[in-house]
């Protein structure tokens, strides 16, 4: 745990809060200040920072958990959508620096708009971003 | 292979793209559209429609496959942050019903708002929440 993280304190039943699940690995607690009502976190009780920061295996694990929640939202809150989210780094809105995956139930016309800008790219530029990211 | 999926096609070499990375489950393409240059699509080859449908190993696969997408665009691109996100069903803004997880690289000021709009919401909703969603 990390002295001065909020979310330690939250995975780890310091501070209290709403859980809508739990086990050795997660804690999965309400969004205080939700997309929609029911958008859920999904906290390792462990601190890593980020995706960069993240065991392999836990990570692996988040997903799956994040299946569950989303599958528990569509068949409970009968919701028409789900959003799995996860932000590394303030440039990209990360708020707490404690890796959490956002689960969000989504509803038509919810007014939530969270798609991003989509820019046209030239053949170039493609091919420049091909060059430099291919990996094996 | 699903005839009428435009990501069977793209994931299976059946159409040409910018790949940046493949092996025997996935295909990592360049979005034609970005947010920003190099944001990158991890398609499972097989058809899955969306988180709801996807094989839970494919599913934790794909997720560790997205760290090491994110680690290469912070690498090579310097950019700022990642985003991994994930649209499940229409309403949540998937467009193409089959699953793939976007790795977004981030900057400063790069005018892309793809955060929610908060909601407060009353601890007696909050709490209607978690007595609905808890799971075991």
């Amino acid at each position: 745990m990390k002295d001065d993280c909020i979310f330690c304190k939250l995975a780890n039943g310091i501070f209290d809060t709403n859980i809508i699940y739990e086990d050795d690995t997660f804690t999965v607690i309400l969004d205080a200040s939700p997309a929609n009502p029911g958008h859920a976190l999904i906290l390792p009780k462990e601190h890593y920072q980020d995706v960069f920061d993240i065991d392999e295996e836990v990570l692996g694990k988040a997903m799956k958990l994040a299946k569950r929640v989303a599958a528990r939202q569509l068949e409970v809150l009968k919701c028409d959508g789900v959003n799995i989210i996860q932000n590394n780094k303030e440039a990209a809105g990360q708020s707490v620096l404690h890796y959490h995956l956002h689960v969000i139930p989504r509803y038509k016309d919810d007014g939530q708009k969270m798609l991003w800008k989509p820019n046209t790219v030239t053949d170039e530029v493609q091919k420049e971003m091909k060059n430099k990211l291919f990996f094996k």
